[in-house]
């Protein structure tokens, strides 16, 4: 199947196997496997993740539980002599993942080390993260000995403690149990995370289905061994067909969920069916999920992969049904950034999610009202009324920046930062993406259901952030961080006050804020809340007060300055700071999110004179870049920009340290930015109260694109070429000019916009 | 005459050399010139400084210009060998001022280099600057050969053109001209500035009184043959006496002042007056100046030498009537701080100088008068209405502070610092100022001469720079540095706060305000102003918002983390700034100057609180330490904060060198504050609108302190021992009781508080 395939050859280096660890990731939405490969342990990256567990050791960074690992298998010769991919050959080793249905696999040759270039052994391997149940994984592990006929193998099996922490550890009380149901030996791990002592279990229930094993006792040495482990010890049987499967199905569960206490019990009726059953359910789920988002792009197959590969990532990382979980920034991929929801997920990732998935989407709506808690207690803290959301969130929305994010590599020293205290859109933010959620789904219940709440609290919240200057009679945003971060502490961010108006707006048009005393202040500064305006003949945006007269300087030069490579160029004392360079869309994002806020002979200006100078130090700041481009004809542009989101996980550029930190992982902020560029890019799709429109731009090489949405339930799809737009829906295709709205009426078969 | 003479015996080292030529200066307010000796050059720190005139180099910071040294003595025998100071006993070498008089003085036994220790030649000088002709240098210089009879010198002498710069050369176009007037040579060099072309004159006449000296032609070779010099050599001519006696008048003059045309031709007309009628004229001058400022301390002759000490260099650098100069501060010692003008000549030298010189500290007002033009334009620059003085204040009130006011000693690169921008209490500080010089001398004519405008713009600028904060319904001033500067840009700094409410109500109280609309938000912003008010069951006041929540840690702990031992503790990263460690008092010079803000518990507990975590890294830091620790009876600590205050020339303990910058020189700010912890803090004066009264709190070993002031004309005079309160004016000692305030009409004589 061309283009549903990503796979790679050959034995990985180290910064391969990160990658690959990433990019072969199965998850959904609850949890996460990291694509490594069953004999690796905590050096080489391997990960369980769960969505939403948090954790702090010793005062240590809160970060998100990783598990052990319950898919381990480490293959001996009956010598206990360890065996290795052979290296003969790139052929010999072949690792991929199916994106159609989130099943990843190993094709190997193993060798023995005294004889490295002669394979003895082949080993399979397919697992997947099941979107039936949410946390179950399934795994097939599949040894053929046709090699070396009538050998033994000792295989060591079972759920590795040897866990891979950037904070940790995190777990203890981990105890295995072993249990003989219907004549399957069942393990079961539990344990505890440190901080809050929530309870965690594995069951793995492995099953031979082909050849036979019996098991070593006492346990092989060398890992295995280890008194917290869940591992054991087998010995191939002999078989004349010198072959073993074993079909591995393994559940986790935590906390106070409901199936938690039957994990232990319910893995038994899960196993009663067998892979077959699992793996053609597995494709059911995916068939289903790429049915309502799969983007095709005709004349340009290079894109089309990218944009899969990006899409399969955030498919796998939508939260189930019902839920109220988020996506964090790096994802499941591991504990980067704390596991934490940045605005990523409302402003770029969240758009893909509600225009194609919208019941699942919900999930990440009732995350925020779910944290709203952390929101006010954060907002108090600092002096302030309502709701002022955590910059990196975690369970409860509580706060998980800290006042010191970086360390300054010259000295040592850890820097004071200020996303936390003044990156104050996040509210704004958060509200925003709430209003399209409910503008595009029409999911009005969700206002009942504690949004409401949230929207009036981050509008209160702004309300005690905001001043009034007497003399010039507007209100001002002092103080602040807006998405630039090289620039902190700045007084009206174009971005942030563009926000925030746009919150108090929709708080007063969604009766969000009771008080009349409130409602009037609401009115007033919406009426008079300061609005950086195009400056001078050129009618260039000011980012913020004062940005037009820092410092006019090349890219190049900031980083010719730095004394070290990974010097931090934001900071008060940045090399950046007191120059135009900054580090990511900002007045360009705003323009980008409020496309009417200003004409479009200016739009231009404004993106030509700031994109000479970002500096893109964020992966976010390609989506606005390339969305603005794309709509002003720009198509070159666009592209390049769409290539460097939506590849940045394939192309494995991205940063994996800062120093000794890790920072790596996947991007779904950008892979939803590549989402975005091509449906509000190249397809200018525009979605308003009035209802869509479309203004194409494709890049001369692509044919045609179709994309499939959801509006307010009502399932449509897009097509575009050069010459024609046409959109079917209930049963239907019509064909429109660009720039034309096709109303609610029309696409709903509803009497009135009701949103 | 015990108490009055400061001197020093023996070769200077290179340090003594620096401290020397501090406190050894004679000045005018008009001209400063180094205590240095006559042979030394450049690299000795000669100075010979105007008030007033300034030049930037190259584009580099603008400081005041130094002159070609008028004062120049070199002394060769008949081969040509150099004179030096004979190092046999530090008796042979005296050097010293009379504070009584400002007369400067050397007495040396010099020697041949060849054979060091016995001595040839004596050598004395004295000089001063006069107080009655602002650009008049008188020098005596007197050579006696009595040791070795018969011999025959070699004098090199005039003007000599090296000269001591910072950011020089300053001064082009050097031309040198003689003229024989009256049978005596007199010599003039005419120069410009680099910058703006003023021209400067110093013309120079030297008359023989004893022995003879005829030229030498050519020059000698050495520092004499410089091309652009106003050098001459001489050679002794043969006399019984074995003396020569030169004595030197020297005139200065520049730019458009009315006698500057007139300098070659005015000083044969002052040299006709012999040494003799000018060191009486300057003494009968001295014993004014003296008369009206005089503070005796009975009981404590180190306190009393060290005040006198003080009270000379406040002395020196008052301006002579009728100009609108002001004291740098750093005096006239130098060019460092860019001799500008600071808060500290309003906040800590015009409270002595109102007091006691009330006629010539006008001069200080008017000089901010003269400023105002450059207080508009900086605040039109950051967007505000009104006037910003400039943190470091040149000619015309043009800001001399730059962005980058600091060199991070670790990475050599610039510092971004927020003095320029942010300290924006410098305004509220010369309208306190002011106002505070207006209820002393009673002069309300300054208000229509400038003062009333000054005071409306300083204002306007505080209605455009203040917010206000809806949801409190209060004015706040965010974004602003208070006097701790380890701690920029916070918000509603206490200090600023109380400062600006001061000068928005003195605005209002004299009309200084027209526009109808401005009057009502002036007054709404009175009654609105957030002040910080003591908090929790301690009642200490925050300095900022936030303040109290920041690290407590002690001071060594702060400077103990030092990568440098010159590493600058402020600045966004600094060390200090997010520790409740501050720079200088801060809280507590609130407290001073604004005493009734809050109880006298509290302020015992504030200054505790503030106490502590001072690092007093400012020397403006001691007088409100001790100003309010005698108020509250704690004299030991008071006394020991005077000490530091003033005696900080005299010790030499200042900083010389911030890394290779130069930053010595005097102190005059901390020689205001000395008087003022004496004078308000001591004696506890107080003067108010209803009149003066006194609560002394004097150190138990003080007998009896006396002191003079002027108080709206009327001289009095006040006496305080253990047991009693004396204050004499108009003819009659009046006894008081602490607190008891004396009312104007008793004092003035007249019907009403006219202030």
């Amino acid at each position: 199947m061309d283009g549903w395939i990503i796979q790679e050859h050959g034995i990985p280096s180290e910064d391969q196997i990160i990658t690959r660890g990433n990019n072969f990731l199965c998850a959904n939405g609850f949890i996460g496997v990291r694509g490594t490969l069953e004999e690796y342990g905590s050096t080489q990256k391997t990960g369980v993740m769960i969505n939403g567990i948090y954790d702090s050791h010793e005062g240590r960074w809160s970060e998100p539980v990783n598990l052990p690992n319950p898919l381990y298998l480490r293959v001996q010769d009956d010598q206990g002599r360890d065996l290795q991919i052979c290296p003969s050959s790139p052929a010999n080793h072949s690792h991929g993942i199916d994106l159609a249905a989130g099943i990843h696999w190993r094709n190997s040759l193993l060798s023995r080390t005294e004889n490295p270039s002669a394979p003895v052994l082949g080993l399979k391997s397919q697992r997947f993260v099941s979107q039936e149940v949410p946390g179950l994984i399934l795994q097939r592990l599949e040894l053929d000995w046709t090699h070396s006929p009538g050998s033994s193998w000792q295989l060591t099996m079972g759920v590795d403690p040897d866990i891979w922490d950037i904070n940790g550890p995190h777990l203890h009380k981990i105890t295995p149990r072993m249990k003989l149901i219907d004549g399957v030996m069942v393990e079961e791990i539990q344990m505890e995370t440190q901080e809050r002592g929530i309870p965690i279990r594995i069951a793995r229930h492995a099953r031979v289905v082909e050849g036979g094993l019996e098991p070593l006792s006492p346990a092989s040495e060398g890992r295995g061994s280890s008194p917290t482990g869940g591992l054991s010890a087998f010995k191939t049987v002999e078989s004349p067909q010198n072959r073993l499967t074993v079909d591995v199905h393994i559940l986790v569960s935590w906390g106070d969920r409901e199936d938690f206490s039957r994990v232990f019990t319910d893995l038994p009726r899960l196993a009663a069916r067998n892979w077959q059953y699992w793996e053609e359910n597995q494709r059911k789920h995916w068939h289903h999920l790429w049915q309502a988002s799969d983007v095709r792009i005709s004349g340009d197959s290079e894109a089309m992969k990218a944009l899969r590969f990006s899409l399969y990532h955030l498919l796998s990382l939508l939260p189930p049904e019902g839920e109220a979980l988020s996506v964090p920034a790096r994802g499941l991929s591991g504990q980067v950034y704390k596991g934490a929801i940045f605005w990523d997920t409302e402003i770029f990732m969240q758009p893909f999610y509600e225009l194609t998935h919208p019941r699942r989407a919900r999930s990440l709506i009732l995350n925020r009202i779910q944290g709203l808690p952390g929101a006010l207690k954060k907002a108090a803290q600092y002096g302030y009324r309502g709701a002022f959301y955590a910059w990196e969130a975690q369970d409860q929305g509580e706060e998980a920046c800290t006042d010191y994010n970086i360390t300054d590599v010259i000295t040592g020293r850890p820097m004071r930062t200020f996303f936390r205290e003044k990156q104050i859109h996040i509210s704004a933010d958060i509200v925003f993406a709430l209003g399209n959620y409910i503008l595009r789904t029409g999911d009005r219940e969700i206002l009942d259901q504690g949004g409401r709440q949230v929207i009036g609290e981050c509008a209160r919240f702004y309300l005690s952030r905001c001043h009034l200057r007497p003399d010039l009679n507007r209100y001002e945003l002092l103080d602040v961080t807006g998405p630039d971060e090289y620039h902190e502490r700045v007084h009206n961010n174009f971005f942030t006050n563009l926000m925030v108006k746009h919150c108090l707006e929709f708080a007063l048009e969604t009766g969000s804020l009771q008080d009349p005393g409130e409602v009037r202040l609401a009115e007033d500064v919406v009426q008079r809340l300061y609005i950086p305006q195009p400056w001078g003949s050129a009618g260039i945006i000011p980012q913020f007060d004062g940005y037009l007269t820092l410092r006019q300087v090349g890219i190049e030069e900031v980083l010719e300055g730095r004394l070290h490579p990974n010097e931090y160029l934001g900071g008060e004392n940045g090399l950046a700071r007191w120059t135009q360079v900054i580090k990511q869309a900002d007045v360009v994002l705003g323009l980008y999110l409020f496309p009417q806020v200003i004409e479009d002979e200016l739009i231009r200006a404004n993106w030509e004179y700031y994109e000479q100078r970002t500096e893109h130090g964020s992966s976010l700041s390609a989506t606005a870049y390339a969305g603005i481009a794309a709509r002003i004809g720009n198509t070159q542009d666009a592209l390049q920009y769409f290539y460097t989101s939506a590849r940045i996980d394939l192309d494995g550029r991205a940063k994996q340290y800062v120093g000794d930190l890790y920072i790596g992982g996947t991007h779904p902020a950008a892979q939803g930015g590549a989402w975005q560029i091509v449906v509000f890019g190249f397809l200018g799709l525009q979605i308003t109260r009035q209802g869509l429109s479309l203004d194409p731009h494709l890049p001369s090489h692509w044919r045609e694109v179709e994309c499939p949405l959801v509006l307010r339930g009502t399932q449509i799809r897009i097509t575009v070429s050069e010459d024609s737009i046409a959109i079917y829906y209930r049963g239907k295709t019509h064909y429109i000019e660009p720039g034309t709205v096709l109303a609610w009426q029309s696409i709903t078969g509803e009497g009135a916009d009701h949103a």
